[in-house]
C-alpha cells in the first residue's frame, strides 16, 4: 500500500510494532508538511490562518461521529465506556461545551463569523473528501483498523507543542484564550493514545493484522496531509481557490 | 450548500431545471480548471501527463462499483437493465475489454507500467478521497441524488472534444490508438445522460428534490475539480508530491 507496506512481514513483537508506528509518524505526520512550517515560522497571512481554522473545524466536527461509528461496532461495554470519553471531550455536556466549541472559538477569534463556520458551507472540497474518507474508514474497515487510525494522537502533543508557542509568538492577533482547545489536548491525547495502543497491541496478534494497523496509521496520516495540501494549493501564493470555497478578505 | 444552493426556490419547470444544471456545468465543470487549460495548450510535461492518467485510472476503476451501488438500490428491472449498460461499457465482457482497459492502454501508452497502474498504489491521496466520496455518495444518498450526480456526462463530450485534438496535436508521444477510450465515449455519454436527465425530470417533482439534484451535480463537479487540484498541487512547478505518491522521472 505504501512505503510501509511490508513492514510487518514475518510478524513483529509489540515493541517492534510500536517502533514501526513511531517511524510512520516520524515520516508522515503532518508536522512535516510545508504548511505547518509556514505556520510556525510566522509566514501565514491572516487569510491563510482563517482558512486553516475554517477547514480544521470541518474535521473536528466529524470526530464524534467517527467515534460513534467505532462505538457502534463494539460489543464490549468497557471498551464503549472508555471510547465514549472521546465524544464527551468533543461535544461536552450539551453539544457546545467541548472541543468543537473551542475550535469555533478559535475560528471566531480569528475574525470568522460563527454561523458561517458552523455551516461548513465554504470548506474546501478536498477537506470534505478527506474528512469523509476518515468517517467511512472507521465505519467500514475492521475494528482494529478503525482504532489504529486514531493513533496519530501519539504525535499530536508534539505538533501542539510546536504550533501553540509559534502562534502566540508570531501572530499578534492570536491570544492565549482563543487557543484554549490546545491546553487540554495533550493530556487527553495521551490518555486516548495509551488506550488505543494497548488495544492494538492486544489484538494485532499476527503479521496480517499488524500490517493492517500500520496501513491504518499511514491512511490517517494521508488524511491529515491531504487536508494541508488542499489548503496550501487553494490559499498559497498562486491562490487557486476552488469555486464556492472561502475567499479571505486578503490572502 | 454552494452558490447554486438556492436555485430551485419556489420550484422549477423541467426546462428551467435543465437550464440550471447546464449553468452549473458552465460554471463548475472541470474543463474550466487551469490544469485542463495547461493540457490543451500543450504545457504539460510528460510526467504531469503520466500522473494525470495514473490518477484518472483510479477514478475510472471505481465507476462500475458506483453504478452497481445505484443498481443495488433500484427495484425497477427496466431501470436496472438500462443502468447495467454502464457497467458493461467499463468492464466489457470479461472485465478487461471495456473502458477501464482502454484507460490502462492510455496509461501504458504514456510509458507507465501496467501492474503499477492497476495496483493504484501510487495514486494521490487527494484522488483516492475524491473517488471514495463519489462511491459513498452514490451508496448513501437518495436514488435521485445518485442518478443526478452522473449528469456531468452532459458536458463530457465537450471536454473530450477539447482534450483529444489538443493531445494529438501538441504532444508528439501521444497517438490516436492510445486515446481509443475517448472515441466511444461521446455517444455513450449522450445515451447515459439522456436517460439520467429523463429520470431526474420525472422524479424531481418539487423544489426540495430539484435542489437536491442541483446540489448533486455541484458535488460531482467538486469531485472532478478536487482531483485536478490535487494533481496541480502535487505535480505543478513547485512539485509538492505527497509521501508515497508517484514520482515521475522528470516533472
Amino acid at each position: 500500500m505504501s512505503e510501509f507496506g511490508d513492514a510487518a512481514r514475518g510478524g513483529l513483537s509489540p515493541a517492534q510494532l510500536e517502533n514501526v508506528l513511531r517511524d510512520v509518524g516520524a515520516a508522515r505526520y503532518h508536522n512535516r508538511h510545508p504548511f505547518h512550517h509556514q505556520m510556525t515560522s510566522g509566514a501565514l497571512s491572516k487569510g491563510q490562518m482563517q482558512a486553516w481554522a475554517l477547514n480544521r473545524y470541518a474535521y473536528q466536527s466529524v470526530i464524534p461521529r467517527k467515534d460513534a461509528a467505532i462505538i457502534m461496532r463494539s460489543d464490549d461495554p468497557a471498551f464503549r465506556a472508555e471510547w465514549r470519553k472521546r465524544i464527551e471531550d468533543h461535544d461536552g455536556g450539551d453539544g457546545w461545551s467541548g472541543g468543537i466549541a473551542r475550535w469555533l472559538k478559535l475560528a471566531t477569534g480569528l475574525g470568522l463569523d460563527a454561523g458561517m463556520v458552523k455551516s461548513e458551507k465554504f470548506v474546501l472540497p478536498g477537506t470534505r473528501f478527506a474528512v469523509g474518507a476518515y468517517l467511512s474508514y472507521c465505519t467500514n474497515r475492521t475494528m482494529l483498523e478503525a482504532v489504529a487510525s486514531s493513533l496519530t494522537e501519539l504525535f499530536s502533543p508534539v505538533i501542539i507543542g510546536e504550533r501553540v508557542p509559534a502562534m502566540l509568538a508570531k501572530y499578534d492577533y492570536i491570544t492565549a484564550d482563543i487557543l484554549a482547545y490546545f491546553d487540554k489536548r495533550p493530556a487527553l491525547a495521551s490518555r486516548d493514545s495509551d488506550f488505543a495502543l494497548a488495544y492494538v497491541m492486544k489484538h494485532a496478534d499476527n503479521a496480517e493484522k499488524q500490517q493492517s494497523v500500520i496501513d491504518a496509521l499511514v491512511f490517517k496520516c494521508d488524511v491529515l496531509w491531504a487536508m494541508l495540501d488542499a489548503l496550501a494549493h487553494a490559499y498559497g501564493e498562486k491562490g487557486n481557490i476552488p469555486p464556492g470555497a472561502f475567499v479571505p478578505e486578503a490572502i
